[in-house]
C-alpha cells in the first residue's frame, strides 16, 4: 500500500532519480515535485501528470497530508530546507554531502531526534549489493584486522561550481569507509591543487589515521583522462578489491596476505614475513538499483520507527572529515585532528 | 669491440641482470663478479666460466686493468663501495636508491666530478621506450602545462628487511617524475603505516608540491592483493596514462582536458570550464630491454666522456625526496621543505 | 514539429525502447500502443497517458490519421503485420530479423516498393557512432583490402523459445558486416549444437565466403559464462577491433599488418612476409543512443521520400544468410550457396 | 643424480628452451646439441661449453652412451629423425605437431612400442598448472557434462613457411582439448583463407563434433592486431574460462549455467530453461615452467618405464584432427569423418 506521501525538492542531476524511485516504490506515493526552475517542474509534470508541482518548497511543508520530503538541492541550501522540513514534522531524506559544516549537521541530528522524525542521508553506496557483501564479510571476521582502506575515484568532470572535488566526490568513499570500518578516524591530512581560475581544487588526496595501524586514503580527481572507481581493502586474513566499473565482478575477495611467525615476533624482522597467495573469489552480487533499496529502507524506517542505516549521525561523521580535510588542504597539508 | 672491462659487485636480485647485460654488450667485457656469499659467486662461475669471481670487492678495485664497476648491493653499503671505487679510478654504475642519505649522495657526486669518472645511478625506467616516448612529447609541448603526476606502484611483497616501502618502491616513480617534469619539488608530505612487528612502513603515500600548481603523488604498497603500475599525467592540452603492466599499449595519450574561456576569466566560475573529449592514441613502443640500453649508454659515457642521463645528480635529487619523505612519515605527515 | 504519427505494435523486450524514442523525437508523435497482452498496454497507458492503447493491431491500421507503425513482435508474426500495414498505406519500421524466410522478405520488399512506403528494418547497430566511424574509414580506403571479418557475440541467455541462437544473435553482426563490407557472400557453412530438450541450437559458428579471399566468421552463444561482443576486421593496411563492451574505447584502429615484397612475389614464400607494428588509435565516438538516430532517420526518410540506410533490401540480405545458415546447421555443416 | 643423458636436435625457436631445461633438470645431463646450422651450434657451445655440438644428428644416434634425444626440428623431418632415434634405441621427446601425416604417426607409435622406448610428444600446455587444475575439476565432476569447448588463439605472426596456421597454432588447443575431454571427435569441418602469395592459410576455423551434444571449435589466426589466448569450456554444472594471457587469474570457474525443470521435459520449451548465476572462483595456480615439469616427467617415464601423459598416442590423435582439418579446408569446408 502506498501509505507514505513524499515530495521531492530539487530536479537537477539526482532529483529525477529520487522522483522515479519514490513513484515506483510500493509503499511511497509521490505527491509533490518542487524546483526553483519553472521549466524543470513543468517538464516533470508531463512525465508525472498525477503529481502537484511548484517552485515554492513552502507549499510542501505547509501540506499537512505530506509525510516526507527528499531534498536534492545544492548543499548550501540543505541546512535551511532540512531544518524547516523537520520543524514542519516531515521525515527527511537529504542528498550527500549532508551539510557544508559540522555545526549544521549536529543541529539537524539533534532536531530530528527532538522531533522524532526519520532523517536519512543519501549515502547511496551503502545500499548496493557490493558494499553490503563486503560488510557482511568484515562482520564475520573473514578479512581479519583491517590494515588499510584505499580508494580512487577519478574521471574527467563533472566540475562543480560551488564545492571542490573533495566535497563532490569524497562523500561516496567516506560513507563506504564509515560503513565498513568499525573505527572512527582521529586525524586527516589532505593535499590537492586547483588548475582553473575559480580556485576550486580539482585533484586531492586525503589520508585518515585511526587509533591503531589502520590507514585510509582517498584519491579524488576531476581531471583524469580515465575513469577509475576502485577501493582496495587490506586485511590481515583476506583482501578485497571493489571495482564499481567492473560489470561482471564488482567484488573480488583475495585469499592473500602475509603470515608472521608469532613465536619469533621479537626476533629479527626478515625471517618473520611470509607471503600467502591463495584463491580469488568473486561472489555473485545482485544488481538491484541501490536507490530503490534505499527508498524502501526509508519507508520502512518511517513505518516502523527505525533508525536508518545512514542517518544524520552517519552524515555528520562524513561532514566532520570533509570539514577537516578542507582545513588541511587550505593549509597545504597540515594534520588536522578530528 | 669489447674495450671496457667491467666487474659487478652483488649477485642478489638485480645483480644477475647487470651481469648478463654487461656480458652481452658489444662494448663491455665482463671480467669480475663479486659477492660476499661464496656459493653465489660459484654458481655464477658455472654460467660465466671466463670471468674471475671473488668474495672480496677490494680485488676488483686493486685490478688496474678494470675500467668500471657496477654496485648492486644493499643500499647501506653503497656509499662506501662507490667512494672506494671512484677513488680507485673506476667508473661506477650503482643501484637505486643511490645512498641512504643526502649527505652521502652529495659527497659521491662531488667525488665523481673531482675524479672525472662516470657515475651512473641505475634509474632503469629512464631507459625504457615508454618513458622516452612520454618525455619527447612533453619536450615538444604536446601535453601543455603539467597539472599533476599521479603514480601507483602496489603489489604483494617484496618485503625488504632494511628499508621501508618508500625507499624500496618510490625511487622508480620519483626517477620517472624527475626525468619527465622540468621543475623541482619544494615540499613533501608523506603518510603511511606499518603492519608488521619490525615497524617498517608497508604502505605509504607521498605528495610533492612545486612552485606552481603542479602536484605529484605517489602510492606505494607492499600489501596489495593486486599488482598495479600506473602513472597518470594530466596536462593542460593532453593527458597520458603509462601502464607498465599493459603488454600491448603501455602508453596512451588522451586528447582530453578542459578549456577555459579566456575572455571571461574574471567572471563567474561556472561558465568557464568546458570538457574536451578527443581521441586516444597509443604509440608503438619498442620493447628493447631497458637495462641493455642503459649499459650501452654507460659505455658510451665512458668512451666519450659524456654526462650520463641518470648521473649522480639525478640520484641525489631522488634521495633528497626520499629523505624528506621519511622525515614527514615519522612525524605523522608534516610538510617537509626540500 | 511532430508531424508524423506513429503507433507501436509489441510491448515486449524492445518495444518500450521504440515507444520511448518515438515519444521523444521532435518529428514523431506517438499516438498508439498495441500489444496482445492487456496488462502490458495498461501499464504503458500509465506512463504515456496521452496515447491510445489497444490489444487489436487492426485498430491502428484502420486509423487513417496514423502515418507509420513500428512492429516489435515475435519474428513469426512479422510478415503478416508488415504486409497488412503496408497495404493499409503505413510506413513501417520492423524489428530484426526481418522475416523467418527469404520468400517473405522478398515479398515485403516488393510490396513496399509498389506502395511507395518507407520500410526500415531495425538494424540498430548501423546507427551507432562506432559502426559509422568504421564504415567511413573503410570507404576512405584506410583499411585497404578487407581480409577477414570476425565476430563474437556470447553471453549467458537470453534463451529464446521460438528461434535458435543464430536467428537471435547473428542478425546484429550480419547487419554490421552487410553494412561494412562491400561484397556479398556466396556461401555459408554453419555448425552448432543444442543442449536443452527443446532442440534449439544455443551455440553456433558461421563461416561466410565471398568471391575473393575475404572470409567472415560469426560465433554466437547463449551459454557463455562471460559476455563478449567483439568484432575484429583485418585489412591489408589497417586492422580494427570493435569492442561494444568497452565503455571508453569501443573502436581501436591498429596500424598493424604484413608487408609483402612485391618484386619477389613469385619467389620463395618465406622472405616475403614482414610484420608492420605501428600505433593504435581510438577515435572519440559520440554516445548518442543509436535507436534515437534511427528513429530520426526513419522520420527523415518519410518526410523526404528517401531510401532508408537499412531498408527491406538490407533486411533481406541478412535473412538470406540466416536461412542458408539454418540449412547448413541442420545438415551438420554442409556448404550452402547463396 | 643426472643419470639420463640427453641430446637436443634443432636450435631454432623452441630448441634453446629444451636445451636450458635439460641442462637444469636434476635427472638429465645435457650431453649433445645438434643443428644443421654451424653458427647456431657454435653459439650454443659458448653458453654450454661442457656439451658436444655437431651438425650431424647421426653422431648422436651412434653414441651408445646417449639415452635420449629431443627433436625440435621442422615437422617435415620429424618422422625420419624420430624413427632413426627409436631404432637406435633412444628415448624420444618430439616437438608438436608430431608428424605431417597420420600414417607416420601410427608407425612411430608402433615402433616405440616395439622398441620399448619412451616416446613423448611435446604438448607443453598439458604440463601447466592451469590445464592440470581444469582437468582435476572435470575428473571430479565439478563441471558436469561438457557442452562445448571453444578456443581462440590469434595474434600477428609468426608466419611459418612450411605449414599453415592450423598446423602451427591449433596443436596447442587440440592437445588441451584432447587432455581435458574424455571423448574422441568423430568429424571435422574447417574453413579458412590465405592472404599471401604463398597460399598458406593464415586464418582458420575448426569445428569438431563428437558422438553426443559436445561441440568443439578452434579459431586460429596469424593476422590479428590483438593477441588472444582464451579457452571457454561450458559444462552443465559449471563453466571455465582459461585465459593464458591473464597474469593473475588464468583460470576462472563460473558457477553459472542453466537449469532444466526435469519433470516437464516434454512440455513446452519456454518454461524449462532457467539461468543460474553464481559465484566466480579463480584458484591460485602455481607458476612453475611447464617445460620443466615436462622434462621431469620425461625423465620419470624413462627411469620408471611409465607411459607418458602425452605419448605418441596423444600426438597421433592430434595429427588425425589436423590431417582431417586440412582436407576439409582444401575442399572449402566439407565435413570430414575421423
Amino acid at each position: 500500500m502506498k501509505d507514505i506521501t513524499v515530495g521531492v525538492i530539487g530536479c537537477g542531476y539526482w532529483g529525477p532519480n529520487l522522483i522515479r524511485n519514490f513513484n515506483e516504490n510500493q509503499h511511497t506515493a509521490l505527491t509533490h515535485i518542487c524546483d526553483l526552475n519553472k521549466e524543470k517542474v513543468e517538464r516533470m509534470k508531463l512525465r508525472y501528470p498525477h503529481v502537484a508541482v511548484t517552485t515554492d518548497y513552502r507549499e510542501l511543508l505547509k501540506d499537512k497530508s505530506l509525510d516526507a520530503v527528499a531534498v536534492a538541492t545544492p548543499v548550501s541550501s540543505h541546512y535551511r530546507l532540512v531544518r524547516e522540513a523537520l520543524e514542519a514534522g516531515k521525515h527527511v531524506l537529504v542528498e550527500k554531502p549532508f551539510t557544508p559544516t559540522v555545526k549544521e549537521a549536529e543541529r539537524l541530528v539533534e532536531l530530528a531526534h527532538k522531533k522524532g522524525r526519520v532523517l536519512l542521508v543519501d549515502h547511496t553506496f551503502i545500499y548496493t549489493g557490493a558494499v553490503r557483501d563486503i560488510r557482511s564479510r568484515i562482520d564475520a571476521g573473514e578479512l581479519g584486522d583491517i590494515f588499510y582502506f584505499d580508494s580512487v575515484r577519478v574521471n574527467l568532470g563533472l566540475f562543480q561550481h560551488d564545492v571542490n572535488v573533495v566535497w563532490d566526490l569524497a562523500p561516496h568513499d567516506l560513507s563506504i569507509m564509515d560503513y565498513l570500518v568499525a573505527e572512527e578516524p582521529v586525524s586527516v591530512v589532505a593535499t590537492g591543487a586547483a588548475h582553473t581560475p575559480g580556485g576550486l581544487e580539482d585533484v586531492a588526496y586525503l589520508t585518515l589515521r585511526f587509533r591503531g595501524d589502520l590507514i585510509a586514503h582517498f584519491h579524488v580527481n576531476w581531471m583524469s583522462p580515465v575513469k577509475i572507481r576502485k577501493v582496495i581493502i587490506g586485511g590481515s586474513k583476506k583482501m578485497v578489491v571493489f571495482d564499481d566499473l567492473d560489470p561482471a565482478e564488482k567484488v573480488k575477495i583475495y585469499d592473500k596476505g602475509i603470515s608472521l611467525s608469532k613465536a619469533n615476533e621479537k626476533t629479527v624482522h626478515q625471517s618473520l614475513v611470509q607471503y600467502r597467495i591463495g584463491d580469488m573469489h568473486a561472489p555473485a552480487i545482485g544488481n538491484r538499483e541501490a536507490l530503490g533499496v534505499e527508498v524502501e529502507h526509508f519507508a520502512d524506517c518511517i513505518r516502523n520507527s527505525k533508525a536508518p542505516l545512514t542517518g544524520g549521525d552517519a552524515g555528520l561523521r562524513v561532514v566532520r572529515v570533509l570539514e577537516a580535510a578542507d582545513k588541511s588542504l587550505k593549509k597545504g597539508g597540515v594534520r588536522v585532528s578530528l
